[in-house]
């Protein structure tokens, strides 16, 4: 797609550093990591979303490869986290993510349990999912 | 295993919210969200790591079914994420959380651009990383 950084990464207009690469996925490192070898994992087609990419199998397969390659790399994580976002740019991507048990990335994913919804919202909300999944 | 919170709500020891369920996997509501309708996707079996989860196409399967599910819900959601973490609970699982653009989770992924690795920490890490690959 014009104007997509991704794309363009891809067709090598924009320089990376590139780590993995086969007929349909490439990764390279973020340019700008939290943490050092936070990796993105794309296909080469553009798709918005991760789970538009019609080889949503292989996609995973591959991230599980790399990670496990991480695991047993010399950045030596504790445990390797996946995240998909997708707000910044709109081409699918998996961050793939080397990390350490005391690492500084908080991923803010517990609300505050003071505040946390009701029994009745719980229920509400578990039934509008379960509905929605029929 | 015993003392895993997870596998004590597959056995029904604690109860959950439950949006999901079939023979290998379980959904439901993270009882402390950040945003509404938070699922954790976990294996009944119990697993330490997601990439160690051996029906590993099939989970994602049910979590893209799930995100597809939450997307077309009354939720809203303008996106939805995948996460994996696992430094807390020790029983693999995807967090898949209903998110809006402006919401409050910020995921710490990205760094401070002035203090960017440099050029040669860039190539030493993606050799380092393919290499792994290797």
């Amino acid at each position: 797609m014009e104007n997509c950084i991704f794309c363009k990464i891809v067709k090598g207009e924009i320089p990376s550093y590139k780590v993995y690469e086969d007929d349909l996925f490439l990764a390279f490192l973020n340019i700008n990591p939290a943490i050092s070898g936070q990796i993105l994992l794309i296909p080469k087609k553009h798709y918005r979303w991760v789970c538009d990419v019609i080889e949503f199998d292989q996609y995973w397969q591959i991230a599980r490869k790399i990670a496990t390659s991480l695991k047993n790399s010399d950045l030596k994580p504790d445990f390797v986290s996946f995240v998909t976002v997708g707000k910044d740019v709109p081409h699918a991507h998996i961050h793939i993510i080397p990390r350490k048990t005391d690492d500084s990335i908080n991923m803010g994913l517990e609300g505050n349990f003071e505040s946390k919804p009701s029994d009745e919202e719980f229920i509400k909300t578990s039934n509008l999912i379960k509905n929605s999944l029929k």
